[in-house]
């Protein structure tokens, strides 16, 4: 059983979870790691194409009308950093430590049924149906354990970004605890509420239209894509909703489309321009109790994975980045 | 010229150094990034060992009293982030963003004049030179440019780790702002000292001392390292001087002496548990301006960099680590 621990030293929090060792790249020698991560070996994912679905998956997805078969699937992540269903216990130790039981869920969301997709060339309606899962996994969560108060939704494409099977898919973490980062973003976003009267990611779609020097890569009627003025990496991306919404699984149709569009246009451009490279997107949205704050507004950060934060960064939390975001929009609108 | 930019929706700061770029593994495709890395070249900093000190040093370093030759040196970073002598201008764009002009410092200190020294096995007396350069530098920061706010000093070893030389090297960057991660722990240890009456850091050592399952790796009269209760990371260690004191450069020589043989026994543990694996270590100091702080303490933070923080820890900032820190602790003191 895994446990949450706060660090009384920092806002940092850490999920303790030793079951997880069993997978192979923990507190292992670096080079019996690439000698593992070397040999082929059959996919998981498509393997279990051939298991029945009510056994196994956790939603069964959505389904093709036309053929009966699956075009997403969600599954239970087999080396699970949080599971549901135990108790909530909270301790103090020594007056400084504070700690959780590891309440929660951990979900593989299976993208397609090819192996072989990536999202720079997934069809549109293959995208639509990842989209639509990721909502009905929102709204599963919301209407579930009420000690959940966070769910986060993630990618990591590729070795380099933390992904240790190859089958397009993303993960989902569901946290007793609202994250630290979202905990900065909200209260970010309402200091700037309270003083403007004014959600600030509507705000910032405002004068990003504006700006003198574009760092605006895409937008549709209803999505917006641009590379934020602090990237912290080359090519950062950051997509969010023209029309104010804090939850995301309060997309409509229409927004399904075209963020399935954007999702597609962006990388496109991410592949034209860097080849490929690894990444990892994030979904941020409004804690699970509060879908409706006035002063916050789900986005999607795309961070391709070209440089590594080293001591600097993890000493400051201060990001050096030697490609401007003006640049790297231009770059990506060329590329489209 | 570089510059510091706010994200107006984070705490997060970023230095933008575009002129780095020249460095080969921004903004290229990963396959020519390998293709680089595998050529052989010769080592600048052994190379330097050549040139007459005192056009190209910032500091002569540490000298050999019975050679006459050097033991550490002080280097400008070719590719500085951050340059002093420039004005310190603020500006706001569009009332949401924020900017500094990128003055501070970037230096590279030469641990060595022996190319293939690691921290294991460096002679005591190298690692103590080692360490008071580290206070010389600290010392000058405080007493040159008071615009300068915070030094951050640090250690990159290995490619995965980021370090882009072999030649064992420290690294120095002087911002003009508090880092976030630095006022986090302050803002922690400031509410601790207000209810308590008392150093955090300093309870945490008497805590740590009497804790039933010991996180405690070794500890000599002055010196005390530890596997931290919350590690982000498989046998992440920090070390904390027993006496209070929040500036790094207080440290006596007796001390000097002391975290010298720290040192050298944490690495040799962690060599001998995890064989030679890739780091980062980070000296967290209080600001320049405040160096007495009673709440504050000084503290090297080291982190094995075998696991990579995915889209859940850059979503969230919380970080699931598959080792407990007393399990790491235990592997650490038996192979001590």
């Amino acid at each position: 059983m895994s446990e949450i621990r706060k660090d009384p030293l920092s806002y940092t929090w850490v999920v303790l979870a030793t079951e997880r060792a069993k997978r192979p790249h923990a507190f292992r020698k670096r080079t019996e790691i690439k000698e593992r991560r070397a040999k082929p070996r059959p996919c998981p994912l498509c393997e279990e194409a051939g298991l029945p679905i009510k056994e196994y998956a956790i939603w069964p997805g959505v389904i093709d009308k036309k053929t009966g078969t699956w075009k997403t699937r969600v599954l239970p992540n087999k080396y699970p950093a949080l599971r549901p269903g135990l108790e909530l216990a909270q301790t103090e130790m020594d007056a400084i430590f504070h700690l959780l039981s590891g309440v929660g869920g951990h979900e593989v969301i299976v993208e397609t049924p090819r192996h072989e997709d990536v999202l720079s060339v997934m069809p549109l309606d293959q995208m639509e149906a990842m989209i639509r899962t990721y909502c009905q996994r929102y709204r599963y969560w919301r209407s579930s354990d009420p000690r959940i108060a966070y769910v986060l939704i993630f990618k990591n494409y590729g070795l380099a970004a933390g992904a240790s099977l190859e089958h397009p898919h993303s993960q989902l973490v569901a946290t007793p605890i609202i994250p630290p980062r979202i905990f900065e973003e909200l209260t970010e976003a309402k200091k700037y509420y309270e003083l403007n009267k004014e959600c600030i990611y509507c705000k910032l779609i405002e004068v990003e239209k504006k700006a003198e020097i574009s760092r605006v890569i895409l937008e549709n009627d209803t999505m917006f894509a641009l590379c934020p003025f602090a990237s912290r990496f080359p090519c950062e991306v950051s997509i969010l909703p023209k029309r104010h919404s804090a939850a995301f699984e309060d997309i409509t149709q229409r927004e399904v489309s075209d963020l399935a569009k954007i999702l597609s246009g962006v990388f496109k451009g991410v592949d034209a321009v860097l080849g490929d490279p690894p990444y990892n997107y994030m979904i941020h949205v409004a804690p699970l109790r509060t879908p409706g704050l006035l002063y916050y507004h789900w986005h999607i950060e795309i961070i391709p994975r070209l440089t590594m934060p080293a001591g600097f960064e993890w000493g400051t939390d201060i990001y050096i980045n030697v490609v401007s975001p003006e640049e790297a929009a231009r770059a990506l609108r060329e590329a489209e």
